[in-house]
């Protein structure tokens, strides 16, 4: 069934004139001539006829083809651009309009893309405007390599390297140089420019109907325009460097010899997306591009422009645009322009491409670039530590298959065993832990957790040893006090909760550490025995992690299971916080006691 | 049958390390880490970790949304960007190593859109960068509006505002802000920022095949992501401006309250297409969104950004995003960047966006503001003038049918309808013809063809007679000596040739017309009788335009003809053309002898 192609449009006939209305309000350095529908001319806010004390660089066509012609207005490159309707060129009329309202003593250039409408009504308007006294130009751009040398004129389509003639022209212009100099620029530049397209699709003209793509699955076309019209030769769509290497060869051909380019010479790579060409795609291109340039044809290649500069509506596929370089037509492309469209950034001498990746610092650990390792002798809090973590861990594996369990109906099932994991990896490592400090042994329990627990919990864990250890290393002294092990709970909570994006009642492991981080700070500011405090705060964390039966899941896989089945089971994430927490604190009580 | 979507890619799994090698060969001024193809890290070419004395800026994520963020890497925006593949949020490992490269004493800031992923990565790598010693702050976007309020944290997504807050940031560190004030100034920024998405089609993966699209044809989605997950709604595709308006209204709704933006207050306005939508309609979208905010929602619009800023690979559609605008927030937005996608040109007061057609110049002519009409008293040059137009167009109107009949063999079958117009209106107007002027009367010639003719052909000949007149004023004096005569035939025929690119044996009018030139200047050189000298270049002008059947078509529709068939007939342009040169020189011969 036939059905209109998908644009973002209003009217089909309006598409030009409210292009042109965003575009000066994107750019407050454009302005368009108050003659819609049939003048669309958009110009430089910052001259007039009456004030341009320089040549005028004019040029236009059929529209379609966004962001050419009116996209590279601006300072330093041209002065008016005359829009036609879609794939048609722009009246006499409108030419002349735009000729009149920039044209000062020093006259203007026209750049026409070599198409017989283009030339016929640009050629009148210049013939016109010259019977009223200006002095006019004009420079005909036919850049196509796709077929062979033509028997007459139609053959060599003007396409993207018209951008380049462009800038050559505008930047000459403001560089004061008189008319029959910028005229002579625009020409020698667009002998040195040769172009190629490939296209992966057809375009289809605003109120078109989507007919069947004349191109089938896994076909591209070789040597297109931009006016959606039929390519020299279809192809099998083969790996991009393939197709980059296959557009190259023809642009440079020493066969047809468009482009007077030769081994050892110097060039300019404009890579062109076609309208709907994402720019990853055309970045691939420019990087294939490159060293084929280099390495097969033996050219150096000076500056390559990737980007879309000019389409042909919406069709997917690329154009290639080689120049020959010289130091005159490079100072040209590197002048400063504010023609909106016209790319940054692309100038200058290339430092290497990459560089290598920084080391790590060395760890800042007190005993400078020695290996963490078990003490020889543990300190008492050492002796603490070590039992704590060790009673935490093995809770941590009894749990795995409850917490599996309450997991398969909450999440994917796989909490105990993510839990179980990094559990085992610290018993095992728990013997180089440098044991006698605190700070070092968490960082270490991080490292472990980072190495082998993987998934979200993983990360967070992980997340919450680094947040406790980097407060932790903010104290000094070797033993850390009670306080400073509250303030490291507060800094890893903290950081869970902004990682991580939850908060108290989330159904998430803060709510077994949130209440627990509470309890002890309440306790240990009202000057409790830190042994009992830790123990209360303990209970404060079973308390909190059972309570998350109550709540809605607010982050995490669970937020997509129904409520009813939520409140038979806690969150196993939480569940597994507080059991660790309180076997942890039972432990260092114990510990204390005997 | 499902086949693999079409893209300009090599090896599906190399795509970002392939993309970030051709931007770096894009732009000189960025370079990548040595790490491919585990770390993808783009970081400015001008500063690293030794030399920074300012706040980096780093970003990142899962790739696909180029050229988001390694387009955005530049001093006044990112230091680095951290790239993912495709849709997966980048390792701990490629962070760490983006922020031990690029970070100095001041520290770095990490700006992550609101994904868990990102979140935890970024988070991880924050915290392990801090034991190491790097201050790190961390901003996290999430600026989509698409959905209600979310019930917990996974719901506001990071989009396209993210760009706007990169861009606060990047000012605000190159000015050399301390770490907390440059975090402050982005996490302000990116509360008063707000967007929304909207789709025609769905992205594909690379290497993925191509599924049906969930949406039929005439449909889009509203409110989806970056990442091809559906949208919050599917809605019938309607003309755009109403699209825009129902976005609009959803960003800045009151309900949900997303944005603290209340009449009265000034915006800015991005419009960002989502990758496959080309300039044309993204600029279609802004002009309307301008005037809507103002009108509709009384909001004044101080910067609009349209392009294509962040992307979901080829996906087509665009997102809008309204940002507060305030004096500091427009002063960083508005500071200069060497960021290569950063838009140019968009700051700055808008003058008015339209200015008046300029008024075509007064008619230069000898009579000053005296409109031309034929004088009272005929001169013998303007007696001369009369009799040769009046029998050169009658030759014309006596030639239409044999003309049509020769062109519709080789041609379109007009060349003798639109010869015929335009000779029938010059033998009309001919009574108002300043025929004592010959410069002016060829001018006039040229306009009433111009008016009246149409076709290819009414533009050549309007062009011939701009270039006579333009030639014949150069000249002083009221009467045309034959040499100028000569030099204006001269400067007609160079100005077909120019414009319409065809040359002598190209089987045209100039067929006729060169070979005529080519006796006149032999002749009037050699000193030969004018009259004899004309009527001598009409023959050679008929036995050009004859020679014409032995040409292969080189120009114009005959180009299509077998050559075969085109040696029956003569080029019909080329014998209008002898014929009426012919009946006017032998018009001449008669008027003086008698």
């Amino acid at each position: 069934m036939a059905f209109r192609a998908k644009k973002l449009i209003n009217n089909p006939d309006d598409v030009v004139t409210e292009f042109i209305e965003g575009l000066v309000e994107t750019y407050p350095g454009l302005q368009y001539l108050d003659g819609f529908p049939q003048v669309k001319v958009v110009l430089r806010a910052d001259v007039s006829s009456a004030t341009n004390n320089k040549v005028a660089v004019i040029s236009g066509g059929g529209s379609g083809h966004e962001p050419a012609h009116a996209g590279y207005v601006g300072e330093g490159m041209l002065t008016a651009a005359i829009c036609g309707d879609v794939f048609a060129s722009p009246p006499v009329d409108s030419i002349l309009a735009g000729i009149r309202a920039v044209t000062g003593p020093m006259g203007c250039l026209l750049i026409v893309k070599n198409y017989t409408g283009d030339r016929l009504n640009f050629g009148l308007a210049a013939e016109q405007a010259k019977t009223e006294g200006y002095k006019v130009e004009t420079v005909i751009v036919g850049d196509d390599c796709a077929l062979p040398p033509p028997r007459g004129v139609a053959g060599r389509r003007g396409l993207a390297g018209t951008i380049l003639v462009h800038k050559v022209a505008g930047a000459a212009a403001a560089a004061g140089l008189p008319l029959a100099k910028v005229a002579a620029e625009a020409k020698h530049a667009s002998e040195l420019v040769g172009t190629m397209g490939v296209g992966l699709n057809v375009c289809t003209l605003p109120g078109q109907e989507v007919t069947s793509d004349r191109l089938g699955p896994g076909k591209i076309e070789l040597g297109l325009g931009i006016h959606g019209e039929a390519g020299a030769a279809v192809a099998d769509l083969q790996p991009v460097d393939v197709v980059v290497s296959h557009v190259l060869n023809q642009i440079l051909s020493t066969e047809t010899n468009y482009v007077p380019i030769t081994r050892g010479g110097r060039v300019i790579l404009m890579v062109n997306g076609l309208g709907s060409t994402p720019l990853m795609e055309l970045m691939i291109a420019a990087g294939k591009a490159v060293p084929r340039l280099q390495l097969e044809h033996g050219l150096a290649v000076d500056r390559v422009y990737t980007g879309t500069f000019m389409t042909s509506l919406d069709m997917a596929g690329f154009s290639i645009s080689i120049m020959r370089a010289d130091q005159p037509i490079l100072e040209r492309l590197d002048a400063s322009t504010k023609a909106p469209s016209w790319p940054v950034g692309v100038d200058g001498v290339h430092p290497p491409t990459k560089i290598p990746i920084p080391v790590p610092p060395a760890p800042s650990s007190a005993k400078g670039d020695e290996p963490l390792s078990r003490p020889v002798q543990l300190s008492e809090q050492g002796q603490v530590l070590e039992v704590a973590i060790e009673t935490a861990a093995n809770a941590i594996l009894n749990l795995k298959d409850t917490l599996n369990e309450w997991d398969s109906q909450v999440g994917d099932g796989d909490c105990g065993s993510t839990m179980y994991r990094g559990a085992k990896a610290i018993l095992e490592d728990i013997k180089n832990y440098p044991l006698n400090d605190a700070a070092e042994t968490v960082n270490e329990i991080g490292s472990t957790i980072g190495r082998t627990m993987g998934g979200t919990s993983g990360i967070i864990y992980t997340i919450m040893c680094k947040a406790a250890y980097t407060q932790l290393k903010r104290s000094s002294g070797s033993v850390v006090t009670p306080k400073q092990w509250a303030e490291a709970l507060a800094a890893s909570s903290a950081a869970v909760s902004k990682y991580g994006g939850a908060s108290a009642g989330y159904r998430t492991l803060l709510d077994a550490l949130l209440p627990a981080l509470s309890v002890l700070q309440e306790k240990l500011n009202a000057g409790g025995d830190p042994i009992t405090a830790f123990v209360l705060s303990s209970e404060a964390a079973l308390t909190g992690a059972e309570s998350t039966k109550k709540m809605q899941a607010l982050a995490g896989r669970s937020t997509y299971i129904s409520s009813d089945l939520l409140s038979t089971v806690p969150d196993p994430g939480a569940m597994a916080a507080a059991s660790w927490y309180r076997a942890a604190a039972l432990a260092v009580q114990e510990k204390y006691k005997s």
